[in-house]
């Protein structure tokens, strides 16, 4: 760690394509593309490092062939940090699904119907042949909302599945000089405290890591309950490591983990809303079908630095979403990643300043100020 | 003319946004936007001149709104000179046709339905509202094919329609100073070579010009007739003015175009293309699509300066064209774009090397040599 202030940390996550300095916003490329915005675009707005995804790659267009070709970063070229996630949670939430055993889990795919079959070896084999700095264990996602009975199932069997996880991934790495890969263990157990401090413990006797995930979060629960798993999280993890809040989020979110001592984040939220004229403002969100933007000159956001708002107006956006241009959809994916990666730095700033909790309320107070914007 | 090579020509078409090398090929944004591509991407692949649509863009955004937004350029971001269509094609392609008098054309609007009206004077104070440097008087285009009476009534119909735009043109621009925009007379007469003689020598007594354009080819005919009336066009047009070959288009037809005569050339091949997952190549077009880029660490083509090129492997745009992820969309786009305005560069350097017959032979031969590409 470099700095904390009160829970937020601000650090240095070294992976072998570089630092990362944290807390930080991860860009998410599902398919080794990070929609509509390509790698020189992130490079220019300060991405550090990006994600990808086990699940659909091996999919489309296959892990081996990904392999074949160099690797990720070779094949979408994207020379920085790339953590892959391990398909988890598109096993159960986009695939239909066959049968979870101990084994494994036996699924459809959701490209063409085609049966196929994940196991924590299977897993590490595909993230392997993709290649990505971090990768992440094979996991067992539950709904947000699932009982205690159904969350400790699921926690228990993701940790059977991560010592398989590593055995695998040992193996698979075991005549890697210099390191290639660094495998990352995923804290489970719904909204139930006592699930998720037992994780915590857990996760930390199955092997020496280099960061822990808190996965099964942002999927249907209330917001409190998050936030509450995130300080029994902050309590129970070892502070030297970083922490990777997966899947979320928004604005607030991201906030609010830092709050609750998170370093990494990464969601699909500002790829999507661009895609649905939808675009982030230090004063909330706006959508850009409205007509109030229809003869508006300003830019999305005044002193924003992303290419969207250095040129064009709210107008021309709206325009340009109206006539369903691909540019539209570029340009707001843009700002809104641009945002995300922003709204981070300020935080590292705010930690290492030591003034991150008057920052953090400010921030959170305007971005709330008003409650229906255009 | 800087230089000629045959009937080949290398010139310089001013602009009051700048000189204009020709021959040349200028993007097409249709919607003030060159699909899937931003200006600077533009300017980084040398486009020296873009298209917007003035039918399109007065039913959307509204021309009056992008005049008040501080004219197309500013609208659009690109600084370089623009050339306005006057929607006379899309008025009796693409609306609903109610009704042609000799006043105007009275039509449906393709996007709402909603009933709309154009004569000469309305579309000159369509496009003195966008604020192209180049407008284009309002024609009558009719099918490619239609017979000598059909294209005769439509020619004249749209010379006695060039009279009005002229007088409508100078009213609207009387008190410019410096000059902020230029009119182009059209050529029509079908494939009927009477008729482009005819309509190559009325255009002439309609006023003084900056360039010429000649229209209603590649609209359904066949190859040697278009080359045919561009023979004709060249043997009786003004040898001192640029000529602007429009909606034309493919590799093949801006070389002959280029043979014969034409300056200036515009097409939606390139990006519409790039939509479906084709690329230009110098052996002819590819279908990224095909199974058989699946592992091609290859580029698109070899020793392109593209940004696709540059970067990424055919198997890459396959899996995203696959995915029908918008990256895919953009790269192939950019692809094309910057082909047809690098072939027009060699040609250019031909002309003025006295080279142009010898290169533009082999172009053609190496660019028909594979008939079937993947």
């Amino acid at each position: 760690m470099i700095a904390t202030d009160g829970r937020a940390r601000a650090g240095l996550f070294r992976t072998p394509r570089g630092s990362v300095e944290t807390p930080v916003f991860m860009p998410v490329g599902t398919l080794a593309t990070v929609k509509a915005i390509d790698p020189d675009e992130l490079r220019d707005m300060h991405a550090q490092m990006i994600l990808a995804n086990a699940y659909h790659l091996h999919l489309r267009p296959g892990d081996t062939l990904v392999r074949d070709l160099g690797g990720l970063h070779r094949f979408m070229a994207w020379d920085g940090p790339i953590l892959t996630d391990s398909g988890g949670f598109q096993v159960f939430s986009l695939a239909s699904l066959n049968e979870v055993t101990e084994d494994g889990v036996e699924f459809r795919s959701h490209v063409d119907g085609s049966s196929r079959r994940f196991t924590p070896e299977s897993v590490m084999q595909i993230e392997t042949n993709l290649g990505a700095d971090v990768v992440m264990q094979f996991d067992h996602v539950i709904p947000g909302q699932s009982d205690h009975a159904a969350a400790l199932d699921a926690s228990e069997r993701s940790l059977r599945w991560l010592a398989r996880c590593r055995t695998a991934f040992d193996l698979l790495h075991a005549h890697d000089d210099p390191v290639r890969q660094t495998l990352f263990p995923i804290v489970h157990g719904g909204v139930h405290a006592d699930l998720r401090e037992a994780a915590s413990r857990s996760v930390q006797s199955e092997g020496r890591w280099d960061g822990v995930a808190i996965g099964g979060l942002s999927v249907g629960e209330e917001k409190p309950a998050m936030y509450a798993m995130l300080d029994i999280c902050d309590n129970h993890l070892p502070r030297e490591l970083p922490r990777y809040l997966m899947g979320v989020g928004y604005p607030e979110d991201l906030i609010e983990g830092v709050a609750r001592g998170v370093d990494l984040f990464d969601c699909v939220a500002p790829t999507r809303m661009g895609r649905n004229a939808a675009a982030f403002t230090s004063t909330g969100r706006l959508n850009l079908r409205n007509a109030a933007h229809r003869t508006s000159a300003a830019p999305v956001e005044e002193g924003c630095g992303c290419p969207a708002c250095r040129t064009f107006s709210r107008a021309y956006l709206r325009h340009l979403i109206t006539a369903e241009e691909i540019l539209g959809v570029r340009l707001l994916s843009l700002h809104n990643v641009h945002f995300l990666i922003s709204l981070m730095r300020r935080a590292r700033e705010a930690i290492r300043a030591g003034t991150f909790g008057v920052w953090s309320r400010d921030w959170l107070e305007r971005y709330h100020s008003k409650t229906c914007l255009p």
